[in-house]
């Protein structure tokens, strides 16, 4: 489990700057604070979550001021529990003022996603599917997202539309079943993309099935758990089966006790709620 | 109400864009729709809720292919029920399924925002209160959450830290009292600009009324109800009044009650859920 | 006083440095310079001004080589007199003759806006009006220029048309009258953002007076000292004026003795011309 | 005379944009001017000058709205009379009304530089001279003054420090003489490269021309009109003379009355002052 | 076969017209041709090959003057001969003039890609073996050149570090063994993730074949055509196998006889040599 | 000679290390080697060349961490023999191996361009001509390769559009001849420009030659050697002479020995393949 590189998210790091701090930068701040004055605060969890983010806190912290040091205490992919120092900050007041925000609105995003993410794997653990995400991100932080899912336990679907096929039922639509979706796809990509078809019933899955050279994994669209038991004992472990379709940390587990390899969970990365991260100022 | 200027937009789609996209375009779509069909689909609520990002769907599908048209026959601002029809989009079906994971992104998230804003308008729509949102947002979406706000009847706090002044704890503590903090701020910044003063006690209110030249808005942080009703009474009109601090959709009526001028709710851009709403082909 | 963030004039700063080294480099210097020649450099000024702009001077040599070191002696602010030293720079040579002409160029102009500031500030210090920017200022320059104002003992306006209201005679020409105009912006606008309107005339001076919930500060455009006095009388301390209107260094004075708050001098960013500062090879 | 090519403009429209407009928008007519509302404006000389900058306005007001079309019908490099309209504007009212400032700071400024340019040609059109812009640009902004300048009649000096050489004296006490330096450049730039020496005294003048393989152009410094009329007959037609030092609009006559074939002014792109154009509101 | 979104390779083909024109745009040109001067040019084979990049060369042509019209009358991945015209350009000849350089040079190589392509597939075209690409791509045109391989019959190996997995020699030595690599990249990638293994020896290769849970593909590493025989006998259908290892257009024929799937030939990225296009004015 | 501005070549490095590492980092390295491991590679010979690009591999290897340094043994321009260490580079084991590919596509292709500079270069060290560059280059990597020329030997022809004058067959045909095409460039072109005039035939060389004020350089196209010969006689030392058209390593020198000045050959970097450089891990 590691972050995306520093070149990936320093480009939304500085675009979150520059909403916050702007040309005319921190007035507030810049008035009031006497330059050589320094300081030292602590990010403390409010409430138990799991960590993501800490590279993104300390980038931006940084980049206001280079001279901020930002130390984790407690490194991503571990649990907090409320009053828990996370990281500690230091450096010039000017810069620890201009700057958390900013670090805080990464910061208690991405703990966010890890925490919904660890909630879920933590009430299916007793399966052997994983929780996976989803292309369902917010514009512009796909890569934090589905790292913060890797901190919270859970597994990565494909990054976008260019690393991996996932043929739908509009693809099927357009050209008039499975076999020729597929076939078009098997002409097209390269050996080192993985194909997953996805399925709405029972008979498209034997249709998938029946097929001589079929695809890696299927997508098992908003099926009842009974359905995807019956689907799971069908692909009898010649394909990676997934489960998909408005799953939420209430109606995660008996889907996944259905035997399926994996269920992925838009609301993971559209809908977490922050987590509660305060931030207290030492001297 | 009136979103933010495509100029402004324009560089967070395309990096959502990217993010989907990639150099290797839809691999899927790529392999099996043909270049010459066209399509028409329609977004669907899913669920009630309130419309914001007309602009930023119909931007995602025209940077994708110029030739998709967008009509969005629901406006930013106005109520939906499930089942209604919110934009038809028609052209080549290669870029309505390449462009349409984007496009729902943003929707669905605005659309979330001003959902939750309105949730809390409506709760406090016999008292003069106003909802308002805060600097918790989202990294890079800033300016189409505050816009999302405004679409679901809620108020903008400050844009940024270079637009207005909010004179906090640790500024105060760093000079020793409310009052240089003020003349610090006061001597600094240009005509234009206004100040508030956060104030965590009915004390560090009075002290703040006492002063000759004072503030043009003050924040009640995380007062309850009845010190809010006592403090909305010492200000008497003299000042702005804001209450802040973890306000939830369901603790915000009594504050509300209590007089205040302004309520804001960070949860409104860092914790709202998304508005489910489908993608139907038409066509 | 304090300058932009570095992050929010690095992009200038390297757009300066691509206009003047380009991929080809610096031909002449290249060619002849020694790899490991050293030297040191003093900016020293060859006219009496006022400093602004010591962080683009260092930042621009500091893109082009990290190990020039940058050390300004006057600070920005400060009063040179012809002939004191204001920085020196020292550092591998090649580097120090690369990027001479870029740091002046930000130098001078930046001091040639404090100086004029300085200027019309020291021609109105006996009376209570500040000198205020505006936004005709130089493409790509406004965070920098409204800085250098800053320096010269001015007060900056604005910064754009999103940060603050300013009602101008075709807003009111459109709807008919002050009061509507006045009216849409409260309706629409936040807590934190000041409304100012323009007026032409006394009577429409009065129409702006007789409402009821007014502006924060009006505009008194091309009106006469006369006229200007009259107009402080009726406002009579209920709303900040300001003055405006191609005022100059020479009318500046009659101007700010009719007692506005302030006097908004264009020429400050769109004219004011360089300020003669040489650069002395040390060693 | 051609304009920069757009894409070359295109980055410091936006940048200047964006510094104006930013994400909330132009909060003033985005409250007041309803959205079908269309209008027409015109772009009035208020004094006499020469036209420069077309493009950056149009651009500039295209970028705002693309329904908004500009017509120059005083070309680039015509001289204007006060009353002459240059341009009008025809589009959404919003638009217009929103990127007004941003059109009129960049034509004031280069039509300041090309009537500055004009200035000096007017007073040296008896000699054989020309004026020459130099490196001595506003930040961001060389490609369009140097195209001011040449709207102006005026012709253009190197762009920046890849296209020509231009050896200076710290080049040369580098190395210890002019022989030695020009020896280097000579091995190291390519055949289509023009080498230009600056020398401060006849004597250096002497020691330049007396190479065997000397360079195409010499820089007369901060010489006397009796000294460069020395020089002139010195160099007798074997290179190109330009005279350059703190050159004015005042003293430019007499030195080019001493023969040289340009005189290089710095004061053209640093210290011109705007052009007075104002924008009428026609319907 | 799709050419990368436009998105994608919009900012590379601004950066070559960059590098071209300049913010002094086309002197030659400007100077010479009047503006309302209109031409037709057409792109002739001098050389037989497969042709690619017609995308590029008219978005080149495009963003120099959006008035010029480019038709390819052979689409990408047909073949060309000597005197075919590939396709031709209409519009302003100044365009035509400035925008020509970059059009075929982005039209030349990528053509040169697709024709090595073609000729290595031609001459395995009786072997079960199609011929790959690799990562040794040109900085800034990896999109571009994979889509040219694609053009000339080959098959696309992983875009990048990020889409697939790729274990080699080194890594495997730092861990101490195929079994604890392929181990670590099991528990850390998601489903939709293809696992490739390098191996150098046959014995690598049995070592690999043993272990319960295997690889996706072998990479077969500079072995000769015996070895490759042996070790595809050995692999029997279970993986896919590639063949490496500095093959060129020479060595591909006995390679892909061994019965591999797969050669993945560096050369063609990185050493093929471009296709010899003319550009002829019609008018 | 010495390489491009960091600053102008940070971007073409920095988009190769986007297309190869991606927010997805290197997968394969990032799960099997530990964090804190180290190592030490050598760039290796595994050929005859010439070297050029080491602030290229160095850049991209400290982008990906800046831990890692880099040390090259062989600089820029020497020539190197199989086996011979090109350098060294040592630190984060991830790092290295995560960075190699860009370094070396960097190094591999501008060593490739460097050598094919020097074979011709030493083909015709016999005659007073030069080996040029051309416009033909890979599209964003320009600059680099002319360095590269240069670090092979070559001589660098213009950059672009804008930094020198050529008039083309084309141009000449638009105005009806050499001597008004020459005339309106003289009129428009600044005294720091060089132009050259391309000439198919002895008869358009000698309208050249006849024109009182004429060219800096000529450029006689696709004439044989006897041909160029005969120019070289017609000009006698009046102009630089430049021999081009399709100029390969095979048929450079005859053409030299005609006594032209320099020969351009395009071949350099449109064509040039890569020097064989291997990776090797010390530790």
């Amino acid at each position: 489990m590691r972050p995306p590189p520093l070149l990936a998210i320093e480009p939304i790091v500085r675009m979150a700057l520059n909403e916050d701090l702007s040309a005319m930068g921190d007035m507030t701040t810049d008035a009031i604070i006497p330059t050589g004055q320094t300081g030292r605060v602590a990010l403390v969890a409010r409430e138990p979550g799991v960590i993501a983010g800490a590279d993104c806190a300390a980038l931006a912290w940084r980049l206001v001021d280079p001279a901020i040091q930002t130390t984790f205490t407690v490194p991503d992919g571990e649990q907090v529990h409320p009053g828990d120092v996370i990281a500690t900050a230091t450096g010039p007041m000017r810069g620890l003022l201009s700057g958390e925000r900013v670090a805080l609105n990464f910061l208690g995003h991405l703990c966010g996603v890890a925490t919904a993410t660890a909630t879920i794997a933590a009430a299916i653990a007793h399966t052997k599917a994983k929780v996976a995400d989803t292309r369902k991100t917010m514009p512009g932080l796909r890569a934090l997202q589905k790292y913060a899912v890797r901190a919270g336990g859970g597994s990565n679907h494909r990054f976008g539309l260019g690393d991996a096929v996932l043929i739908k039922d509009n693809h099927i639509a357009a050209v008039g079943g499975i076999a020729p979706a597929l076939g078009r796809v098997k002409a097209s990509v390269g050996h080192m993309v993985k194909i997953e078809v996805e399925v709405d019933t029972l008979d498209q899955l034997r249709e998938l099935l029946a097929l001589a050279d079929s695809a890696d994994a299927v997508l098992l669209d908003n099926m009842t758990p009974a359905q995807l038991g019956e689907a799971v004992a069908l692909v009898d472990g010649r394909m990676i089966t997934e489960a998909s379709g408005r799953i939420t940390p209430e109606t995660a587990r008996p889907i996944a006790e259905a035997g399926v390899d994996l269920i992925s969970v838009g609301w993971l990365t559209h809908s977490a709620r922050v987590l509660d991260i305060g931030l207290d100022y030492l001297s």
